[in-house]
């Protein structure tokens, strides 16, 4: 037996969304039936709403509502730390973990040659206009670690090669917490790589 | 930072679906802000359009368009073996294994004291109904194996002690392709109970 039609048409659709396989689709497209129709008008209507109330902040690309996003509007945070993130959802994420007070630049996108994928056009400029009137000493790269985030790492490392600004990036290593088990070759190679003193010795032994 | 309200709102929702949680329900949401208001306004339909068209088939409880449900309306599958299961959803599973051929009963419910749930109303009633309209020989209990499920498993069979068939429920056991490792107290509990001979001799060792 197939699905019913709208079933199935439904199943589809949630199953395009990142992260929801075939079966969780299924389970939430049941989900909606059981629940009452007011459920479905909300879900609905919070699907329209976030698309018509929120846009970029013009300064630093972050989602607002307002015409200069939450964090733009903070006095007590000023731009000499500029963390340039892909995405939004990169810029939450980071916040969320309170590790950062400084301000942020969001790219809206990274390089990536097999999916075609380009940053938007003069995302680099508006970068560099933002460092001159934030008068930014320190840029932090916090693009994702893989190819495209690397990618997009070098990207920005060049287009800033001449600003004087100290250029860094996130470290790479275990994730804390993980366990060396199960981490992956690339990952336990970095970790290596950027091994860090805990025990000082006045040489190398002889 | 919090998330601007109607990308928080949102997240709310899709966090109520079974198996999202919090981080998944966000990417959903900013997945939603990525793609056209194209694809928002036709999942806003789908949702709305699953409701509409689809309603119980009066026989068995699977969903349907039609009067009657695809496999009630098949001629060539009889009641003689009958499979009962909890929801809609589960029916699906063990239907698109293709391990039955009979035909179904959906209880639409399962007995949880601890959650406040009961069969639904005549639930009961119709199931004896179908066994006496359908000859059936055989009920096949399919509840999922856990406390509700057994709960459940143990007033189908009540309700069926004077009915003229045979009673029958899905094994306990190993999920196959699964290990010993992973498997939970309970399950191996089942699965030593449950276990079947491989060899046969002529009697146990003296």
């Amino acid at each position: 037996m197939s699905l019913p039609e709208p079933l199935e048409h439904l199943t589809a659709l949630f199953a395009k969304f990142p992260g929801v396989g075939r079966k969780s689709a299924r389970r939430m497209a049941f989900y909606l039936l059981r629940r009452s129709p007011g459920f479905t008008r909300e879900l609905a209507d919070a699907m329209k709403e976030v698309r018509e109330r929120l846009h970029p902040c013009p300064k630093c690309g972050n989602l607002t509502e307002q015409e200069v996003c939450e964090i733009c509007r903070d006095p007590l945070r000023d731009g000499a730390e500029l963390c340039v993130v892909e995405t939004v959802e990169d810029l939450i994420s980071i916040e969320q973990a309170g590790v950062f007070q400084g301000k942020y630049f969001v790219l809206g996108g990274r390089i990536s040659p097999l999916e075609d994928e380009e940053l938007p056009e003069g995302a680099l400029e508006r970068l560099r206009s933002r460092i001159d009137e934030w008068q930014t000493k320190e840029v932090i790269i916090a693009t994702n670690p893989k190819v495209e985030g690397d990618l997009t790492l070098f990207a920005v490392m060049e287009a800033l090669a001449n600003e004087p600004v100290r250029v860094t990036r996130l470290s790479y290593g275990l994730p804390v917490g993980g366990s060396i088990g199960f981490a992956d070759r690339v990952t336990l190679h970095a970790a290596m790589e950027s091994r860090a003193e805990v025990s000082r010795r006045q040489g190398p032994r002889a």
